[in-house]
Formats: C-alpha cells, structure tokens, sequence
C-alpha cells in the first residue's frame, strides 16, 4: 500500500534521531531555560533576520494557534480568519473555548483577501452599535493555506497595512510553512513574515520534526496591536503557555528538534528545514504534473505540498486497491475531490510507483 | 557538578530511543489511532488488571490535570483538593482557566484526609444556601504527593468510600506513581487504583519517558460520579483533548513510550515501569540513610524518590559549590528546607560522590 | 421629536408599576422563591399549555441567551444559528466567551431553513475527521428574528423535526415574541413553541416590562438533546443562573412583572402579554401601510413591529428633523434602510404624526 | 412573624418607586446613555469627591464582583481574597466560571489583613517558580464583610500601601456600603474608599433600591495595577459587561434609583443613601444591646446592619415560633450561630416585638 494520507506519516529528519540518542543522558534543566532551546531560538532568530525576536516553543498545531491567540487577544475582541482557516473548522473550537470569538469572512483560493478585511473593519468602526459588537482585533493567516495555497509577499503586506490602518496583529500559522517557503512562485521569506506579522510559527511537526511549533514574536518590546501600550507583546507568555498545559517540561525535546532543523546542512549549504520543505514540494509537484498529463483535473491549484484530484467513482475505486489517500468532499457532479499528502519523508519510488498507477 | 534538582533532567530509557530509531521511517495514521498505541494501551489496561479500560495518551502533567477535570466536572461544580496539591499552587491557573473552581482543604502529610473531605461534603449538603455554592464533584489526589509521600491502600478506599457516599468521582495524579509503587512500604498497585479510582494517569514524563501521560479510564461505560446516568466517563473525551490542545498529531509518539515502558523486561521479569520508578525510590533512599547518618534533620519523611533535607545556612553553601538542588521553603528558625530529586537516571555514582561531601 | 428608535424606550405597563408600589413593603424570600414568581410560572406554564413545564426568571436578552446556551450545551458541542443571529453578531461574544462556538449559517429572510440545518448535520455526520470539529449541539432561532420576519408554524415544525433527526436541542430566543405572536398571518403559538422547542423565552424587556426575560423549559425531565440519559435539561440551571451573574437577589420584581403580563385584562380577556405585543404590531403596519402608499420601498417584508423603509439622502434628512430612528445599513444604490420601531407604548398620535409627515 | 432573613425582602425607597411612575413613559436611549444615568453618576462621583470618576450601573452583586475583577485581572494573575470573602465561598465559582484563580487568605474577623497580603506577595515575588504560578493582581475586600464587621480607614490605608507596593489593583465590594458608612465607629467614608482603592462599588440591592450597583473607577485614565501603562482600567468596560450578559437594557432604570439613592433628603440634609444605611444600623445595634442585655452571647462584634446571636436549642426553637432568622453555622459546643438582619426598610415595632421575644 502507498501512504499519501497526511503529512504526519513518519517521525523525524534523521539527524532529530541522532541528536536526541546523543544527548538523551545529558542533563538539563527544564521548560525551554536549557543551552539546545537557547541554541534553537538563536538560529531561528537569525534565519528570519529577527535579531530581536522572542522565540518560544510550543508542542502542536491547534495548541499553539489558541495559546497565541489568548496571548494577543484583548477579551473584547476576536480573530478575522478566512471561514476556512484551520482555527475555524478542524480545531474542535479551541479558541472560542478560551472565550474569544472567530470572525470568518469568506475566502479567495482559500486566503483572507486584505480588501475584505478592510471592508469588514470599516463596517465596524463605521457601525454606532459596535460597542454592543466583537472589536476585531487580529488577522489570522495559514501559510500555505488548508488548500495549500499560498499568500504572495504583496498580498502579504496588503493584509500587513490593513492591520497598521485599524491598530491589528497580524499572526500567520505557519503548521505547514515549510512547504509554503519552497513552493515555486513563493516570494514572501522567513524574514518577510517577521517583518509583516506580530507573531508567527514554525510549523515542526508536519516539517521533519516528531512534534514541535516554534512561534517567532519578531519584535516584542512593541506591539503595534497596542500602539502606545508599553506592553510587550510575550509578556508573562511564559505563564500563559504554562496555564493552557503547553509548557514541555523537558523543553530540551523541543530544542534539539529545531536546532536540528536550523542547523545548515554541510553538504548542501542550505537550512534543513527549508530542504525538507522543498523535498515535499517537488514530490507533490511531480505528482500534480503526472495527474495533469494523464488527464484528471485538480480541484485546486496548489503549488505546495499537497493536491487535490477530482476523481470519478471508477478512478476512485481502482487507486484505492494500492493507495491510501483523503477524502476531500463530493462534487455537485458525482465526483470526489481527494487530497493526497506529501512531506519531507515521502519517497520518490512511491511518487513514481503512484504515477504508474494513474 | 551533580545534579540534584529534578526528575526531568535527561531524556528517556533507552528502549524508547532505540524504538524511536527503528521505526522513525514506519508509516502511521495519527493521533492514537495506531497499532503502538493500541499496542501500549492493551499492555496499561493488562498491568492495571482493568481490562474494560479506556486509555489515552496526553502530553504532560498541567494538561492532563486540566483535561481530564474538564471532562468529569460539571459546570456548576468543582475538584477538592489539598491546598498543597499541585494544581492549587503551581499549574499557574489552569484549572479555574478552563472555569472550574479548586475546593482547597488543609492537608496531612501532604494528603487528603477522607475524614475531612467527609466533613466537607456534610457541611456542603446541609447547607440550605448550597445552591449558591460549587458542588464538590471530584476528589483530586496526587500519589505520591508534592511532599514525596504516599497514600496507603487504607487511606485510598476510604476516599474513595467518601466518593461513593457523596456521588463524587475520584481522579489521582500519577506524575510520579512510579516512584509511589515502588516505594518501600507501598500497599497500592496499579490494580488498586484502577480499581478505586474513576480516573487516573500513568505520569511518563518524570519517570522514563521524554514526555507523555498515560490517562486511565478504569470502568468508563460508567461513571461514580453521575449515578444512573448512561454518560460514559470518557463521553468524546478526543474532542476535548483537541479542543484544549492536547492532542498530539503524531501520536505513535506517546504509544512507543507507553509500550516501551510496559514491556516486560527480559532479564528481570518485571515492567520497566516498575523498575524506572524502583530505581529512583532506592538512590533517594541512599541518599535519605545518608543524610541521616550525618545528622541532617529531614523536613518530611518521604519515602519516595525526593527528599527533603534541612540545611543550616554554612552547610548550604558548602554543598552549593558542588551540587545543584532546589529550594523549597525558610524554616522560622532561620535554615533552609532543600529539595534533593533522584530519578530512573540517577547515576549510583553522583548519588555515592553526594554522599561523600555530606 | 417623535420617536421610533427602539421599543426599548418607556418604562413597562402601568398594572406593574401600580403592583410594585403595592407590593413595595411586602416581605418576601429572594432569588424568585417567593409567592409572585410561583404565581407568574403557573400563568405562564397556562399560558404556554405546558403544565409540566419549569420557568426561570432572568434580566435580559444576552445575558438569557448565553445562559441559556451553556446550561444546553455539552463543552463538545455548539449552537447553529443563522448568520444574523443576535448572538453571533450583537451581544459582543457572549457565547464564546462561556467557551462556545456559534455555527453560523446563511439566512433566507433573517431565518434559518430547516434544510440547510439537516445539510449541514448531515456533512458534519458524515465528515470522517468530525472528531476534530464542533458537533451541532444546539440550534437557535429568534421568532422574530432580527430583521422582523417570523417563523411560520410549518417553518419551526421542520426546524424541530431536524433536531429529532440528529438529537439536537431546539432554543427559541423570544426577546420579541409578543409581537411575533400578533403578526398578522402568524401561526405558531405559545404553546406550538413548547410542543416544538426544548427551551424558549418570553421576552418581557421590549414587551411591556421594565425588564426581564422568562425561560420555559416546557420538559424539563426529559431533554431530546441527550435521548436515553435521565438528565434533566434543567439540572442545577439555578447554580448556573447565580455562576453567571444573572440571578436577581429580589426575584419578586421579575414575578411581579411576569405575574401582570401574563394576567387576563378584564376588559378584554385577553392576556396583557398578547395585547402589549398586538398594540406594537397593530402601529407598526400602519406606518408599512403608509410607507408604501407614500411611494417609500421597505427593505425586508416585515409583519412585526418594526419596519425597514430605504430612505434616499433627502427623504432621510428630511425626515431627521422631527423623527429619531435608526440606520441599518447602506444599499449599494447609495440609499439608506432604515428602522423604525414601534411598541407596546408607542403613542397613536405619534404614528398619526410621523404619517403626516412622509 | 417577624421576618429578620435578610436585607432583601422589600422594594425600594418610596422615592424610587415614585419616580418610577413619574417617568414611566417618558422615552429616553438604552444601555445607561440617558440623561437620568448622567446625573446619577455626576450626584455619586460628587458624593465620593471623585469628579473624574467614571461610574457604571450593574444589576447585581455576584454579577458586579465577577464582571469587574474579569476587567482588572490579566490572564496570569488572580485575586487575593479573605478565604470567607463572598466571592469564595457564596458566588457559585462565578470569578472561576470566568477564568480567575480567587487566591484565599485566612481572614482575621473576617478582615484581610495588610500585613497577611504583604507576605503572601513576598512569597510570590521571592519563589524561583513564581512564573509557574498564579500572580496575585488585585486585592479584593467587602466594605462590611460578610460578618458585618468594617475596615477601619487605617486598615483600608494599609492594604492601600501594599497594593502599591506590589503594583496590585485594590477593589473594594460594596454590597452592602451603606451600612458600613453608617456604623458607629466608622472612619472609612466615600472619599476614603475613592482615594485608595481602584475599583469599588455602592451597593443598591441591600440598601434601597429594587436591584442595582454602582461601580466606580474613581482614576480611570489611570491604573496602578499597570503602572506605566496608558491603559485606562475602565477601557472597553461597556463591552465587557455587554459580554457579560450585565447590561440593562433600559438603562434609565438603575440610573433612576441611584439619582434618587443619592439625592439629598429635603428634611434632613443629607444624602438618602446615607440615611437608609443608617436607619438599618440603628435598628440592628438595637437588637444587638437587647440580646446583650438579656444574656446572649453574639459570635461577632459586628457593628453594621447584621448581628450573629448564639443561641442553645431551647432559645432557638422558641425564636423560631414567631420570628424567621438565618442560620449561621453550629457550634462546637451544639449551639447555633444565628444571624438576624436589618435593614433600610426595617420597622421599628418589629424591633421592639422582637426584643419583647427575647
């Protein structure tokens, strides 16, 4: 059987295996304050030319989205997010279940389009009843997207200066950023998102790492959410991971995980993270090429390092004899549309053994 | 240097790593769907003689305290504890985060006392304004204690005979418990707790694993606490572990830990489990013997893998050059109570080149 | 200047400020367990031909919706609404911030259509990855709804019809009901609500009373939202009413209030409740009737008490100078819709007046 | 029978009521926006010689402390409390239900004491793991506290002292103030608790009014709970309790009674607010000399409105005949503590009757 079913298949990049083996009787102290974590948040700080960053380390996806979120969020506001947005539909309700309310505008391609959030803030400011009203206070984005879209580095500062316009923090979740960062055509950096959010994160857990999100604060001393607060955007951060269970006891874990990641590879010069993103994108990408000349449609255009073919029940049926993949949703016309996941781990005689079955 | 400050100072047992090695590149579906897990959940239920068990895996200690409480308490009730228990003083909140209040009485030995819950309870039910009150509607132990002491077979069904008379469930924290099954004197096995408790957790995190909790579900078609209702206990408990960001996505993670650390060691026959714990309670008792030895008061007699030695202020210094251990509180008359931590890793010789500078 | 701003504007009808001033020295228990609540629960539970049926007291509209909702809601669950619901767009997060996810749909005339309810439930049933999302545990009209429109009796016997199907509870917001029931063509009544919902409430705030909403939970020993389970739907609501802020310590002021609306005129018969409703209905088609034959376009076809005329910039500033009333939105077109509102006090000769003027 | 249950069991000052019927149908805006709330607040902030304070009309008491401290607290901290503080023991969990540790403290006479606050903030700021932990951030006390007992002016100064000392924010629970103000001893007036706390409240619901609380942020641009910061401590406040499900719809209605609450008698001079708690200490001191003089003992020296007499079976069950009081709690010695409760509204003959009684 093929496994094309997520992009959480296998553990880690092999060099996170060696590096937890070598170290496992080392002894450190706990919650992230170890010399790996300081390591970690050095390298990721200065891969997103962030010298001034505040970088922590949290353990998942939906648990970093909600804990960010509590961090930023004032309780009289909420979060824009595209209907679509992870933190909207596949997270159980995380969010409004530490009280805050998501504001879903409809999407592009699967990505909050900067003129609808101003339209959305103008028609609450402009509304005599907002105080009666959730105050939008931040701007969700995943990049890529649940589609696996990506936000261009001008769509990027659209939304950016539509967060300056109306005093907002602007967050991108970045679960799957190293996929986003690798796609072709991708033009928006590490070092543009620290530039353009108030906080984002280093997706590990679907990157090469067994578990791990590193959420990169850029600049926290200020925080243009609060103009003229004196409040750092992290503070007491710390306290709150640790009140919403996401401190790692043994941060070290976390450490080693991205120091690995953020370590240069020797041979090729370039980050590991970014080398296991880009492995994921060209397996993908051949297999978007081979379901194109072969004649399927894909549902939607996805540069990264997922695709979603339409299938007919036939076509369906015949690649599910060898092949596990996702279910997406049904088309109006009887179809199926499917997803089919690739990672860093994904091996190329199973993107070729996939593509003889087509 | 030795290291004396915590029992989560190196990585894990190295069957974990070893596993973790081997099948770094196995395919699986996520979040405790797998065989390991499956695996590692039928070996938990077998060494808790618990067969109709339930088990899941969470990530660490503040979390699956908080979860699990979310999940048993009723809205309009709250969890009695020892106002010494862990989640009263230092889970930073998160238990009254998720909106459930903390019945805090003054503990024993660091233990509750089933007289005093019963007290409680009665003062509670008769009490015409209870209405306007929180329902006691669990009872929260830790075993061992924060104070390194346990709770015997006896006191255990006497809580939980007060849990039975009251309609309460009976949730204990097993960060530690496998420094409390081991611990000389020890009455309660695991079959015990799973047999007086509505809910309890394997703590893997200090003891042999890199991170994890085993939570435990002994009987959860039914619940102790709602009587004649047909709510199982575990009622979409993977949803709120979800919603509250607890669920690891790569949860093979947890599985081989769990399944590692109830295998059955070949050459002793016994659950490595078993003997990470018995490893750690036998180097703190060196360590006990030896401080007594040398005429150091002990603030508390634990019998587990910490300990408690008071220190004048000449004698913490001399030991400060070379050793690292916690503080833990001023004594009125002016010394220091210490905290000295062993663990599955404790090296005999850090533990004889202590002794020797007493 | 007349006014047509709210319905909220006056103080209550005079047979409760006369009760009040008589009752002013009685002595009575607090918290509603007084005489005059008991009193205005059996009239109402009459009123509603829901013998069995438990009523509760509260002060307003939110704060009964979000109590409401999280006695109801199970922490896995969360409430369908329509998109312009009033709790997902005007009482400022108070669902989510109880820890709720609100589950907005798209409305057709303001309401929620039974089919799109039974669409969404099926795609949420039939989602292999439901376990990460919030299940529908609730679903919530207002009758009226915000934009004036009613359900139709056949409207709200499907909308239950879907619950039955998917173990849903069904929550009719009635802030407005009085005028709901006496919109012409209606034909659901107070006791088709208790046949078909499991919780409702009569509005008293802008229906005659100072303020005050009454919670009907017409069986409350059994609840269609947990089918087999022996739990009462309205099990320890009195803890959560006082954990929620909203219980009045003199409940007598809401019994009273109650107690005179739904007390039978001697004159006419009928109850004050229906008549109060009928008063503001009766003047607000007036001003339709007139609106229309005055050539004036209404943005919706509202048959209760308020009504929505699109007024173009010359019409709206003449108009402004005698008559207050409020801005809905702006048409695309660059006219303004407008509302204005009657009520159980609104003045004959005020309608007479605005008529005069279109 | 003499009713001495509680402070609630009648209306309102005939001032109230009468103007509740004079205004009845005039028509003014919601939400506390009305001409009548402006002149309450301009009468209460001259009252507390507070003119840049800001003023906002509550309905209740549980609701006032839950949704003012859920303003003031940050996520990571929590709110010191005398462990028999209201909000511990008798709001149901509300601070909890809203995410809030209540931090208790063992009271002296029902006091906290400065010196107890300031070594609990000593033990915070000075513990390693302080960040592990909840963070003390307000103060909270009841001006009298729930056993009638007051805080003299020097004890409110130095509890005022450790606030700033530590940077907490000192709220002071004015439920029943009026009382307080009036006791015989009382050194503490309106300016005092103005000058030194952050927050605090008048209590209308026990004093004269139907239902209602003031609340005053006597500073409200600035805060010393978060020195340097420009974040006004009521900033989004309105929101915030619209969130809260605490907002009066009609809002006229709480400003009616607090501009009648703090108009000036015409025959005596002073405020009403004044004399209502006066009238209701005077008639309780009187009982308290009559059971002194005939030979009850009184469990607390409370000089407010309330009084504790301990009476033996005998003497209870022959009170009990003719007069409904609360009970307290059961002595050691099988005897009961009593409370009986006067009021603003209290008759004079029921105070002699009942002193007939003893």
């Amino acid at each position: 059987m093929l496994h094309f079913d997520s992009d959480y298949m296998e553990g880690a990049i092999p060099a996170i295996i060696e590096r937890l083996a070598e170290t496992n009787f080392c002894q450190t102290s706990g919650y992230g304050t170890d010399e790996i974590c300081e390591s970690a948040r050095a390298r990721i700080a200065q891969a997103c030319q962030a010298p001034e960053a505040a970088v922590y380390f949290l353990v998942g996806g939906t648990q970093t989205n909600a804990v960010v979120l509590d961090q930023i969020l004032q309780p009289w506001e909420g979060v824009i997010s595209a209907s679509t947005g992870h933190i909207n539909g596949h997270e159980a309700g995380a969010v409004e279940g530490l009280g805050h309310k998501i504001l879903p505008l409809a999407p592009t391609d699967g990505k909050l389009v900067a003129a609808d959030v101003r339209a959305y803030c103008e028609a609450y400011f402009g509304d005599a009843n907002r105080d009666h009203m959730v105050a939008p206070g931040v701007v969700y984005v995943s990049q890529p997207t649940e589609y696996g879209t990506i936000y261009s580095l001008a769509e990027l500062e659209a939304l950016s200066a539509v967060c300056d316009e109306f005093d907002l923090a602007f967050f991108a979740d970045g679960a799957r950023l190293g996929y986003a960062l690798a796609a072709p055509g991708a033009d928006a950096t590490l070092a543009d998102l620290a530039r353009l959010c108030d906080a984002f994160y280093v997706g590990g857990t679907k990157v090469g790492a067994l578990f791990g999100e590193a959420v990169v604060f850029p600049r926290p001393a200020t925080c243009r959410h609060r103009k003229g607060a004196d409040r750092a955007i992290d503070q007491h951060f710390f306290t709150i991971v640790k009140k919403r269970g996401a401190l790692l006891a043994k941060g070290r874990m976390l450490g080693i995980q991205f120091d690995e990641l953020f370590a240069t590879d020797e041979v090729t010069g370039s980050l590991r993270y970014l080398e296991a993103g880009a492995h994921g994108v060209t397996e993908a990408q051949r297999l978007v090429q081979a379901f194109r000349e072969k004649g399927y449609e894909l549902a939607i255009d996805s540069p990264t390092n997922q695709l979603f073919p339409i299938l007919d029940d036939q076509a369906h049926a015949r690649l599910s004899q060898d092949v596990s993949f996702s279910f997406w949703e049904r088309t109006p016309d009887g179809r199926t549309i499917t997803r089919f996941a690739c990672s860093w781990a994904t091996r190329p005689e199973d993107v070729d053994a996939l593509i003889a079955l087509l």
